[in-house]
């Protein structure tokens, strides 16, 4: 499997993964190697890692808890002080092994502790493979706003190995297919069609493209002042949708891509509105996420506390909320302003 | 006076520093300015900064408490609360109007704030204006470790107001005198010659050469491979017994530069024993920084606690510590590996 060059670091599959950390970890000669797990990945994924990929010794395993609600600066906390009474410095190593959660907060302990020390990335989720290999984003939330505290760096390298895919529940599996799509609706029709229609979205050669797709787009605009803008489509209805629901101890919690398919969904009506996307591409939006992910019931009060949490979205700037909007499928378009009245129908149209 | 241009900004005197400001608001737009003050500055130099330099109207005032035991990350949470609360986006502006705690802390909370934004920073102690306004460090403490949580990140500019200087305690005004006295010892004989001698260390004049040779010295090595590494000459001891009688109850807490001047004077006997720094050159800098700064009492017992913290240091790596050492006065060498039994000899000549 080919190598994926993004800004300044590559991302490596399997057996060359393996043979390009060997080689980084023997010519860097740092200090300390510190590895980062979860409990899941503690007892799923780091077994493998040490059997399998891992040929240098480490020298500590840091654990934290799992999930979003742990994705914030008080874990952050934790991690610094156990890099630090475990004689962290500036010439160490943190690997980062779990989902996008754990190589989100991971990066920015990282990237700030002594002012910023090396990390590697091995994402062990679906979601987070295609979403968290490339792009540089690192951080934590603070409250229910997702993602607020944060810095943009870069790991030394990513790693991906499909033999954790295998330790995933199928919802756990499915959340990162969402991202999959959403990569073929903003900028590759060819990709969507083929990808819709799969059950083989774990495939590594599936995955590759995906990370492709999003890379290039990164590339493009590394600094989030434009085209890179695209890569939120669903994702400001769905950073909302998933915050609510966290929030709210009566609402089952979302996993990121459920919470963004119901945005591509709403967001894609939004698109037939006010971008021309057909009817039919809608409609086959609609139909291909909701064969995938569960229906999810939001009452007119759900809809109501979703919609004043939207101002709080990061990407808005002075007041206004900016959407992704679809032309066609594989076109998208940033910075849209959308009438209030639109979110209404939009979820009308969600629950038809 | 001479504008000074740094990394990717640059550092503006008085009037000048006035229309800076002025003009780059003017054409940033900028969706909310918010100015970040301590007890201190709130009284002493927000009125001055409304009425004299600040012709834009602010958002808000953001007040932290000050002091070096407020620099963690649970002060730079309420900052980042505030920021949500007062609908900061990333198009925030943040000044910072304060000494060296305030400045590097509100430094990483803009830093980090939704990935990233604009800052400027005023600072109003001396120590604050000829250490903190180039170099681009900002960070907090991590329980008694001063500055493991940070990142290297540059302000939108830093403007230098020495009406400022006059709220000041002399205590405080002679701590930064430290810091100036080192630019002098590091790398300008010359400097230290004529800055020894004289009171007027507030002058404008002295103040602007100051941060010039700080600048040379970081423009020369922004990320601190090599070069600066010299800007931390008395630090490395100095650090350790500063985290120590700020830790301790019983000891007087230190201000920065008092504790950097006994490292100075420390590290001086190192030098003195290891460089071949002149046994006058030593004398000559002990004289002259006990003229300055009261002499501290140091037991035995302190001493063992104080050598316990420097392992903690973030500049070691692999477990050593290195010294920046003096050759000569305006010489710095640095990555020295210091015998420990010199440690308690250079105690011992402090106390002579």
């Amino acid at each position: 499997m080919e190598s994926i060059i993004s800004q300044s670091y590559e991302v490596h599959f399997g057996e060359l993964a393996k043979a390009a950390l060997k080689q980084h970890i023997a010519k860097s000669g740092y200090s300390k190697v510190f590895v980062l797990v979860d409990e899941n990945t503690k007892k799923y994924c780091l077994p493998f890692f040490k059997k399998e990929i891992m040929a240098h010794p480490i020298d500590s395993v840091f654990e934290i808890a799992s999930g979003e609600e742990n994705k914030n600066i008080s874990t952050c906390t934790k991690v610094w002080e156990m890099l630090s009474n475990f004689d962290g410095d500036r010439k160490s190593l943190l690997i980062n092994l779990g989902g996008g959660v754990l190589t989100d907060l991971g990066g920015f302990v990282a990237s700030t502790f002594k002012r910023g020390i090396d990390f590697i990335n091995i994402p062990t989720t679906l979601l987070s493979i295609v979403d968290a290999s490339v792009g540089g984003k690192t951080g934590v939330d603070l409250g229910v706003l997702k993602n607020q505290i944060g810095v943009i760096n870069q790991p030394v390298m990513v790693l991906v190995f499909t033999e954790f895919l295998k330790t995933l529940e199928p919802r756990q599996r499915v959340s990162g297919y969402a991202e999959m799509l959403k990569h073929g609706l903003i900028s590759d029709m060819e990709y969507w069609n083929q990808l819709k229609e799969t059950s083989s979205f774990t495939e590594p050669d599936s995955i590759q493209k995906s990370i492709a797709i999003k890379n290039k787009v990164v590339l493009q605009d590394p600094t989030e002042k434009g085209l890179r803008k695209i890569l939120n489509f669903g994702h400001t209805l769905g950073h909302a949708i998933e915050s609510y629901c966290l929030e709210n101890p009566e609402k089952k919690t979302l996993l990121h891509g459920e919470a963004i398919a119901v945005g591509m969904i709403l967001e894609g009506y939004l698109s037939h509105e006010l971008k021309g996307l057909s009817k039919l591409s809608l409609d086959e939006i609609k139909t291909t996420f909701l064969q995938y992910f569960e229906a999810v019931h939001f009452s007119d009060d759900d809809v109501d506390a979703i919609l004043k949490l939207l101002k709080f979205d990061k990407k808005n700037t002075h007041g206004d909320v900016n959407f992704v909007l679809l032309q066609s499928i594989g076109e998208a378009v940033s910075d849209i302003k959308v009438p209030e009245e639109l979110f209404q129908k939009a979820f009308a149209y969600y629950r038809e």
